[in-house]
């Protein structure tokens, strides 16, 4: 993991977001509001959908087409669900001209990355993004200009990946306030399953838990934990596919220790319980 | 569960705060900022701890002897850990006058409640109280006037329970502004270990998985999730003793859930992980 110093401004001409939705249009937004580029385009599959953001001043133009909106663009952020990016950057690198940079703000990286190190047309490169921002809510309704403000962004360039290309989304991320760290894809990927995405899981399953005749008695307590299992199911279903290999191994370092708390609780044994207990405040004052 | 309606005030003459951590702490400035008594006074072992509770204006006085205070009070409502209810009760209920009426405000009911369903003198009265709130914080420094405000506060009657007694009790959580609602002692911990005790459990043993690495992708959501993992131990310990059984009950419904993600993410099977999804996503979304 490194942390990248920051860099000059980049100022684009044209960006292309490809997906409209909360991430999509808060970035969109975070780039209007500083002025980053001198014209944004949105690409939805539903364009009517997405007039309320040219409305709102979010974007310039919105298009169903991929390729004309990449013909002309400087930059292109994927923010589709992750498994629709790799087909997505194929389609639109096509159309780039050279020198194109694309990006995307998947949750997941090893796959996408992988099959995007190779075969894009010379001159045009992908470098993934993973901007740790985001919200149970959906929709560019909810865009926030300020979401990557503060927030980390995590990017994992490889070995082919080209300095100028690189600095240049540093240079992009950091006009938007985002702290940089640069890690290799498989890596960023265990660590987000232990981050966020199982997580996600383990909230889902808390929220699952509870009978409706006690709804009345859910807590603040009950409701931050499980808060993030509102989020939207396809979202989440296909990241949970594309990282199941790491948030499985999650699961199972959580299985362990909920199994030891099983066994302190059957026994009544205190000083097992505290000690578990403590342990885990530990790492947990640690974040702040 | 019964909802019981509103009742006219009860003004308490002098009201006797057992144990002025945060929950005691914010009894005594919720009582005090609403002129529900006339004189308050704080019992705690460390004397010279609670001064600053006084200098506060929460406590009108302190004391380490509960005899003395039980002698002259009108209410006592015990706030310490769940496994000193039971005694200190006991022993201020003997220096009590007749028509005292005693409650508590721990996280348990049904070990506390049947122990001091009998054997109390005339006149002395306990009845259990619950209310839920709280916070990862502790100490009477961080005591908030409106922590019971449009907060659930359970209270656990028995058939025993004097109607007189528990208009009062009802008279002063209403008074406090929390929500009343009234069920046996075991059902309100089967209920409490589902929505509350083990989900803190769940927020341990997750705050538990984070290698030290990964620290720096810990963002909002594993922040929210596991938020009450940083409770108190020895509050937390006493809690999930007491309500040892109940919380292994939750503990296996949660284990048979994550077990259901576990085979799904295996299988790599989007339907039954979608499923799951949104299974407990419609639950979650019903807390609002």
């Amino acid at each position: 993991m490194t942390i990248p110093s920051a860099s000059t401004n980049w100022h684009v001409s044209t960006l292309t977001v490809v997906g409209v939705g909360l991430i999509g249009g808060s970035l969109a937004a975070a780039v209007k509001e500083r002025g980053l580029a001198t014209r944004v385009i949105g690409v939805g599959r539903n364009v009517s959908k997405l007039a309320g953001a040219v409305d709102r001043g979010l974007l310039d133009e919105v298009t169903s087409d991929l390729t004309w909106a990449a013909r002309q663009s400087d930059l292109i952020v994927f923010c589709t669900p992750v498994d629709r990016v790799v087909a997505g950057v194929r389609e639109a690198a096509v159309a780039c001209r050279c020198g194109t940079l694309i990006t995307d703000a998947g949750s997941t990286k090893a796959e996408i990355c992988e099959a995007l190190e190779t075969g894009l047309p010379p001159g045009v490169e992908f470098i993934g993004s993973h901007p740790l921002a985001g919200s149970e809510k959906s929709g560019y309704e909810y865009s926030n200009p300020q979401l990557f403000a503060n927030r980390v962004c995590v990017l994992t360039p490889h070995e082919r990946t080209s300095p100028a290309g690189l600095q240049k989304l540093r240079s992009f991320w950091t006009s938007l306030e985002a702290r940089l760290i640069e890690m290799p894809a498989r890596a960023h990927d265990r660590a987000v399953a232990e981050t966020s995405h199982f997580p996600h899981v383990a909230a889902s399953v808390l929220a699952a838990t509870l009978a409706p005749e006690h709804q009345q008695l859910a807590a603040r307590g009950f409701r931050d934990t499980t808060r993030i299992a509102a989020g939207d199911a396809d979202l989440w279903t296909s990241i949970l596919l594309d990282n199941a290999e790491e948030v499985g191994r999650s699961l199972d370092k959580f299985a362990g220790i909920l199994d030891q708390y099983r066994g302190a609780l059957s026994r009544r044994d205190a000083v097992a319980i505290k000690q578990l207990w403590e342990h885990a405040k530990q790492i947990r004052d640690q974040l702040g």
